[in-house]
């Protein structure tokens, strides 16, 4: 293997420990940050994600309460819910656990939500606001690629970066982000996906290589440009007999054949996926910050 | 020449004649589109554009005031401004020109308006509803470049398209935009900027290459694909002692050179810029119609 490890484990733990004192200070200055976790129904990788989402808040002396409703909760309890944490003083960010049961429209319960309360970075506004320029708070999952990258030397500007998926949650927002004119980002950008004609063409002339499908081993090591840095969001679950769970989580890139090619490869797990959790902290803390009236240090803030 | 002319004129034509329709039926209904044209301070190149707008509603039938503000006027009388516009039910579209006076937080005035009224498709949640698959008003020009392709035929679905210039109202939502999960979108999208290394080498891939630079004869034939479709969305003056103006208008794109290699191409003038004008018309009529309650046929409405 000749490429270096984007390790995230390690990075997302030096991000929560710059975080801690940031949190002590703002504490200090009676503005405990604080998220709120809204929860319907019992999806079970949800309530994974939720108590991961806790513990991670309590680790760094956020605090987090998690907001339960049935399954069958109404449109419009579920909407005045957010309304009423929108206008709490006291909570300074608000997240809906995706998915919500399908009675429910999603769009327009994140539309409910204040934006500036939006550490998700999923509400439309700040979608918008990141494709306009001047980011408010950017997707997590975004913002970690490219705080590992930052965090690991990895050069942007000027670079071709080729992202392969286009959700709303990982490919647009960070075609967006890489490709804002700043020194340390202002990568060309090109966005594929499952219409797209001859990948392997594209994503070999890729230095920066983003995989975010959620196909197990859809980017070989022949469809890497020697040098790149490939970044795979991916976490699939493939069956694997010989764990005790039945499978092995995965990402999209064939992690062996990749890293021989590659300068730089994330691992899966242990790459993008703390980074994620580590960014909602940040964006919690810098909306406490913001809600304070304090000046924010933040990178992607304009 | 080889290339087939992408004839802006006689398409914002065709659909002006379409539009005529729908605004009488609308005005019959109680409901005559109304446009609000912003204008603060006396900017020449904005008193033009203005006239032209006024002038292109007027054709169709649909009702423009135009709301002049000194531009010395303070922040908070021109935000009471659009707020009572926003407010005023019998306005279906309001549109702030730019460029306004440097005192005035341009962000912060859009921001005011509400995304609702926005035929312009410049407010952030216009911008981030398109990013996030589910488009509100789309920017006018991105939207006359993508109907001037689907009018003429031009195969989008499965393409790489390139497009030079990452302005927040025109590159980047026409990038949003012709990457959408639909069949008769779906293209792979590069955005190219200042920071792109190695252009030529990009644009000679592109399916479909747009043009929004703002320098004139920043693209030459030889950065052209053979058989591709050429979209020039720059004006640019240059020095002409020949006209009576002193200067003629001119795209990016070195017209000759590019009409040899390519399949299809657009004049300047005569190819994006009708577009433009006639998708604000387009716009406007659809605020109309969505106010009213009426259910609007739009392509690009999810």
């Amino acid at each position: 293997m000749g490429a270096k490890l984007l390790d995230g484990k390690k990075t997302a733990e030096d991000i929560r420990e710059e975080l801690k004192d940031k949190v002590r200070e703002l504490t200090l200055n009676d503005c405990r940050p604080h998220l709120a976790l809204i929860n319907v129904g019992d999806d079970p990788a949800s309530q994974v994600y939720l108590r991961a989402k806790g513990a991670a808040c309590e680790k760094l002396g956020i605090e987090s309460t998690l907001h339960k409703f049935p399954a069958n909760v109404d449109r419009a309890r579920l909407e005045d819910a957010i309304i009423a944490l929108n206008e709490d003083k006291k909570v300074h960010g608000v997240l809906l656990q995706l998915p919500i049961p399908s009675h429910l429209p999603e769009d327009q319960m994140i539309l409910a939500m204040d934006a500036k309360k939006d550490v998700d970075g999923f509400h439309p506004l700040s979608a918008g606001l990141l494709a306009s320029g001047t980011p408010g708070f950017v997707a997590c999952t975004p913002l970690g690629v490219v705080t590992l990258l930052h965090r690991h030397g990895v050069p942007i500007n000027g670079k071709h970066a080729v992202i392969v998926g286009r959700s709303r949650i990982v490919g647009r927002p960070l075609a967006n982000l890489l490709s804002m004119k700043r020194r340390d980002l202002n990568a060309t950008v090109t966005l594929c996906h499952s219409g797209t004609s001859n990948l392997p063409g594209i994503t070999r002339q890729a230095d920066i290589l983003v995989a975010a499908i959620g196909c197990a081993g859809a980017i070989t090591g022949a469809m890497v440009k020697p040098g790149a840095a490939v970044v795979d969001v991916g976490m699939n679950r493939v069956p694997d007999p010989s764990k005790k769970s039945g499978y092995r989580l995965t990402g999209d890139v064939v992690f062996d054949e990749a890293a021989e090619v590659a300068s730089w490869i994330t691992p899966v797990p242990g790459g993008v996926g703390p980074m994620t959790v580590a960014m909602l902290m940040s964006n919690t803390v810098k909306a406490a910050a913001m809600q304070a009236g304090l000046k924010v240090e933040d990178a992607y803030n304009a």
